[in-house]
């Protein structure tokens, strides 16, 4: 079982914690009050209802509801981030766009004047980058506004752009699942290509250069591997650090499968499939079998690269929040354990860190509490220990991953990480089952000796150690433990660094 | 989970639903009843019991009952075949012999006078091509009749055929499974290579030079991997289109592997493992673990292509038919979903389209029946349905296989065929419990992307749709699926080529 050497980019990569905020509903910069904020006349269109920051939202207007909140507010809340022990932040859009989510741009190349404009992006990169933070952007390639001039002209006939889009003769066009407000770019068009990521003033250039870090791109089955492969490559010559993570609501394994072999593509998905099983796990939809299933497949189809470059998320602008769709908070806490010691990069969405609830979109999309009176502690601290945990354990960020749950009877998830460092490793368990978890558990891993003590990280499950490849569980019923070796001789070192592969 | 390129030697031959005949009981030419055929003087043998079309066979005498099928019989009948959705005929031995069977030939380079002789074959093979069907014929290369003059002369003691068989000081002679009426021959001896396979005028090259497609060879156990290899080699130069397969009675994974991994050997063989697997399963000795293991056993050790060529036969004229081993009709049709949906080639028997029952040898060689008052009108649109979905469905024919079913409780099969076409895929449900399966169920595929439609091609089972990489399942008792994919938008499609590895 020896681990493939992995690149500098897959480890810095994989040892990032990345959180997600919608800006519109994260803080307002400078102080500001949302009445006050709101004044702006960036907000003067019609339609707009212009709310206070502690207001619910509204079903309607869905898109025109505003807030306040802008990239300002998020540069100033580093601290906050930095202490929680996030590593990166990814913003959804901020181009340009006359709704409050983004994703109607008008101009890719310009940022919104509600969230600040280009100069508010300058300083959140700049204080991003002064705290070793980095910052994903969010791109969408497969299709525009209708109200994008690109469009307005192709329709109007403009032989420039006609082709950029594919109309019928009767004047129906392709749209992204039948949403005529969605046009599909034609992505077989070099022009189309040229604006979006192949030439140094396209949207995926221009903000590379203006010092973006990374970017993850909207609907990858759309926008296809081909794409993806010669975008990567172009993007690689000129911009080698910059992360391209793709969205795929699924398996994403045909995506990363090419990356693990011939390289090219996206370095990562966002990990739906992950969210997907650890949900109906701890839901009781699927039992252990499936769940450790799930992660040998990912980790077979993906590859580790490309598994350790993916995003494990558990909610996001789209989805309930975890408190709410797991409908308790010991199994959201389980979930974040999961989310924290998988491979892959965790996905924090602002403000489950805290343990807001909320169901659907617009319920989600709720601006965050900075009122500490309601902050879940538990639930904050429990995440903290977390990302600690993960930091100081390179195992549990950039480790193999060997999965050993489906070998045991009751209801584990059982997985141990390890690096290609002796003893660097990490052997999670997660027993969802009524009964405790009481076994021997054979471990296929050379560098946890006989006689070796195991730790739980979380000080949770009783001390245990090796004995001759083998230890004893003892796991409570919806307990779990992240076992981690450490050193009990003053005058001895059990891993010693000759044994390095 | 990327299927490695097949080559279109593979993709046609696993294209093929191919009918099993056994030329004596099939049909008559001409529209002779069988006392007019059988006046033939070809049929006056010692011996011999002439019986009527309809009558049905009897214990003795075993070998020499005649009901007058032969080779234009089945030329006239290829309409029917087609209408069923067939694409090729197999037939048991038609070289020059003394019994109904032909397996104790006496002249392997003459078709025997009683199915028409060699102007017959050749009226067949017309009647086949004309149609698009190919024509696979069986060789017997471990051993002859003790009435072949090769033996004949070997016993005399002629110097030029002595070797050819395997004699001891004492008289006594090597014989298949100690049957001295099959004395083995010699295949150590170039001599009988060259008679068997490695010259022009040698059994395998004959015919094929005359205008049959492909070769089934018996007993591959005996042949061996070496001689499959060497005859693979020399028949490929004059023949690159003639398919060759091994029959061995039971798990094939070494004849095929060699092949997998430097080429050479047969390319399918009959797959009795899929015969033991299915019957066991569905008679309750065996389980789903097994039944599922079974499946993924067979694509590790046969390689993809190897299993894709071998034949999934559920009965011949050496076992008893198919209702009548299961005990019941329903389960026969379940028998013959997993027949067309599981890959490698179907091998249909005659008469098990209409539901012909009948217990072992000689009650399975009981003619055709022709009269469609008799005919089993359920299972022929059944195995008529299924074979227009597997012909229509390239993942049934030539598509990579996932098994999951062992991931579920419960009593089901399931497994995913899929090609490399994004979308191209078929998900496969038998639920043999006494219980509905309802479940989520997780799919490692990365080109049935979240909301795509599932409608079950059998039109049983209720339609479903992927959720992030997973679907519900609700299987009745005893029930089963096809999964396909279809596309529900007007303006949108799921499937965009450019998602092709």
């Amino acid at each position: 079982m020896k681990t493939a050497a992995l690149d500098s980019f897959t480890r810095k990569t994989a040892s990032q914690v990345i959180y997600q905020i919608f800006p519109e509903r994260f803080a307002i910069g400078g102080g500001l009050s949302s009445v006050a904020k709101l004044a702006d006349p960036a907000y003067d269109l019609p339609g707009a209802a212009k709310r206070e920051w502690d207001d619910s939202p509204l079903q309607q207007p869905w898109g025109q509801q505003f807030y306040g909140g802008d990239l300002d507010g998020i540069a100033e809340r580093l601290a906050y981030l930095a202490e929680l022990g996030v590593t990166g932040v990814y913003l959804t859009p901020i181009f340009q766009a006359p709704s409050n989510h983004k994703y109607d741009a008008t101009d890719f190349l310009r940022i919104d004047p509600m969230f600040g404009g280009e100069a508010a992006l300058q300083r959140l990169i700049a204080a991003l980058h002064a705290r070793g933070m980095n910052l994903t952007l969010d791109a969408v390639l497969n299709h525009v506004s209708d109200q994008h001039p690109w469009f307005l002209a192709a329709q109007a006939g403009d032989p420039d752009k006609r082709d950029w889009f594919s109309f019928r003769p009767d004047g129906s066009y392709l749209c992204w699942q039948d949403y005529g407000l969605m046009p599909e770019l034609n992505l077989d068009n070099p022009a189309v290509r040229d604006a979006l990521y192949a030439q140094p003033n396209s949207l995926v250039q221009h903000w590379l250069a203006q010092g973006v870090d990374n970017w993850r791109f909207d609907v990858a089955q759309d926008v296809g591997i081909a794409v993806a492969r010669e975008m990567a490559g172009i993007v690689a010559e000129r911009f080698p650090q910059a992360g391209l993570l793709g969205e795929l609501n699924g398996f994403c394994g045909s995506w990363l499968t090419e990356r693990e072999q011939v390289g090219g593509g996206f370095h990562g998905m966002m990990n739906y499939w992950y969210r997907t099983a650890t949900q109906a796990w701890l839901a009781g939809e699927i039992d252990a079998t499936q769940m450790n299933a799930a992660l040998r497949d990912a980790r077979q189809a993906y590859g580790l690269p490309g598994l350790l470059c993916s995003w494990n998320m558990l909610s996001s602008h789209d989805t309930p929040r975890l408190i709410t769709t797991l409908g308790s908070a010991e199994k959201a806490r389980l979930a974040m354990l999961m989310q924290l010691t998988m491979p892959g990069v965790p996905l924090i969405y602002y403000g489950e860190e805290i343990g807001m609830e909320g169901s659907a979109d617009p319920d989600c999309r709720h601006t965050m509490r900075w009122d500490e009176s309601q902050w879940n502690q538990t639930q904050r601290a429990w995440l903290k220990m977390l990302i600690a945990i993960r930091q100081a354990n390179p195992a549990l960020q950039y480790g193999e991953v060997t999965v050993l749950g489906d070998r045991l009877a009751g209801n584990a998830l059982v997985f141990l990480r390890h690096t290609d460092q002796p003893g660097e490793a990490a052997l999670v368990v997660v027993n969802l089952a009524d009964e405790p978890l009481r076994t021997r558990l054979l471990l296929p891993y050379s560098h946890w000796y006989d006689g070796v003590p195991l730790r739980d990280a979380l000080g949770i499950s009783p001390e245990t150690r090796m004995q001759a490849g083998s230890l004893q569980l003892d796991i409570a019923p919806g307990s779990a433990a992240i076992y981690q070796a450490y050193e009990p001789y003053a005058n001895y070192t059990f891993f010693k660094p000759r044994n390095c592969a």
